[in-house]
């Protein structure tokens, strides 16, 4: 049964196979009048892919094709739709649905919306049809969580930004990164490289903080404009209170010194996590806050005006992901799993070549 | 020798005798130019009074006379003095130094600067002088923390504004706290009364959260629009992502629920702790913060500006400390830091008959 009634997908199973990807037709959930079907050209592989279907952020619901930095073509839309037009190159993130219409949805605050949907693993209300993402042939998606990508931007490279690009992007504007401030970005991986050419593009002055120096290199070509490694004795040191915000997108607390990194923020500046390592968490008493009043927070993903915004920015600014592309088959996923656990990436992967496995 | 070759005060000589307090000559450190030497009528006992004594934050410099809520007379300022004149009804809180010279310093942040010294406790630079606090008979204190008090403020009402009214209030106006805006305050004691008296002068709506009801009568005389009790099953429910601000006075992290807490915050909405709880701390993970991408700080007293501000916020709204008045003595204080390890205060002891101890 072809499109529309059913997609295809590379689905696993479960944790315990989370290496075995299987190509299987499934049930999209039904068409809304403010719903676009988007044939997919590409996607961006994530971190929370990986956490999701290895078992590290606990039960999901299987099976499952996950994907969420998905680039592709609006082949139908529905009769309500205005922001999409049939035939145009668009995108979907990690967030598919919200209720647009408590305070936080009128507030540029959809991501924080009690009712927000993941793009893939959420149960689309009142059925038992478990969303899928983005390692799949098409992607229905509401109007509202669907970007028209600029035409400068190439479709692999504007694909990682739809999440890894929003998420380094969004705490950036909303904490004032710009001209004049000094911002930190914490973790050197697919959401860190974007942190340092996203805040370069804003103006402000970067630093990269990394365990060692492997990456100073990729750091200042990607714009940065000085380098901390945190293995080195004494690192902190010199910057002690000169940093107006850190965005840390470490992947773990282990062996973390959260008190050298919280020295480096000048009086009440923040420190935003948009890593969500697993485990237990790190533990803080007030008395670690207090020599600079700084702020210890976490964001999620950005609204849809924010992405327009940084799709535009990224356009004008000639901002480029970093990008591997590797042909979509299951040979490939299982390869690329094992090295993203292994964080052997740099700096983000991109499926590609979709039409040999779905057809033109 | 007599004042102002020495200071008489009544000194604890470490945690293991920290009930006994001994009248002792103490020597100030050296007059400089612009110094002030008030002599004093009244002191506030705060939280940090016991912490300090009974060793719960950890090694101190003995003997020691606490105290750091004091208001008395300058009877002596140095020849550069100029925000203080002879004969004025003055005030000192809990910081005492500074270099004002830092960024910190030049940005109203000269309590975060990286020289501040406590009103006690702190050494006196170049010397081996252990400052002493306010219960004594006299304090020696750079014109920048000395402060004038409105004559609309009777003493024993101002004194305990110098840290904890402070405490309180510096958090809220750098935070928003006004017309519009819903304010919680954790913890009802001394800080926390403070909190929601200057929460509700400043226009907020404010609420009161307190682990059982016992308080809730007098929280709504203070002002409290609502108030909630922590050990109610679903306490939180009704209110959750409705705070804009969460000043907490909490104590203890034993038995505390953070998430629970942290849930009643709006988007980006922050946690400000002010109370230092002895102890390991608390254990967060970033997924915590993710809801509503809250934030999770501390603040430390407040700038000069502000001490001034909020005094004449008290004298213009009538706001009143709920004060219990103890004259000064052995006896008493032995009492009464008994019954602050048990937080059996409402809400604020203020020693008085300063000349019954010291003469006129």
């Amino acid at each position: 049964m072809p499109y529309p009634e059913k997609f295809t997908g590379f689905q696993v199973n479960g944790p315990d196979t989370w290496l075995e990807f299987h190509k299987n037709e499934f049930q999209p959930r039904p068409f809304g009048d403010y719903d676009v079907d988007i044939k997919i050209e590409c996607c961006g592989v994530c971190g929370s892919d990986v956490h999701t279907i290895s078992g590290g952020w606990g039960e999901q619901h299987f099976p499952l094709a996950v994907g969420h930095e998905i680039v592709g073509r609006a082949i139908r839309v529905g009769p309500k739709v205005t922001y999409v037009k049939e035939g145009q190159r668009v995108g979907v993130g990690a967030q598919s649905g919200a209720c647009l219409n408590c305070r936080q949805c009128k507030n540029d605050n959809e991501t924080y919306c009690r009712e927000q949907l993941d793009t893939y693993g959420s149960i689309w209300p009142g059925t038992d049809i478990v969303l899928q993402g983005g390692y799949s042939s098409h992607v229905r998606t509401h109007q509202h969580w669907v970007f028209p990508i600029p035409d400068a931007l190439p479709s692999t490279i504007a694909a990682p930004m739809l999440c890894a690009g929003l998420t380094a992007y969004s705490p950036l504007v909303r904490n004032g990164a710009g001209p004049g401030k000094k911002v930190g970005i914490v973790g050197m991986g697919g959401i860190g490289h974007f942190g340092v050419m996203f805040a370069k593009a804003l103006g402000a002055e970067v630093w990269a903080i990394s365990r060692s120096r492997s990456k100073e290199a990729d750091a200042r070509k990607m714009g940065a404009d000085g380098f901390l490694a945190t293995s080195e004795k004494g690192w902190n040191e010199p910057h002690i209170m000169t940093f107006d915000l850190i965005i840390s997108t470490a992947n773990s607390f282990e062996g973390f010194d959260l008190d050298a990194y919280l020295s480096l923020l000048d009086v009440h500046g923040k420190w935003v996590s948009v890593g969500l390592p697993e485990g237990e968490g790190v533990k803080v008493r007030s008395q670690t806050f207090l020599g600079n009043g700084c702020f210890f927070g976490s964001s999620h993903l950005g609204s849809r005006r924010e992405t327009l915004e940084m799709l535009q920015l990224a356009a004008d600014k000639g901002v480029k992901t970093w990008v591997q592309e590797v042909p979509l088959n299951e040979a490939n996923l299982a390869d690329i799993m094992k090295k993203m656990k292994k964080s052997d990436v740099r700096y983000r992967y991109c499926l590609t070549n979709y039409e040999e496995q779905f057809g033109a």
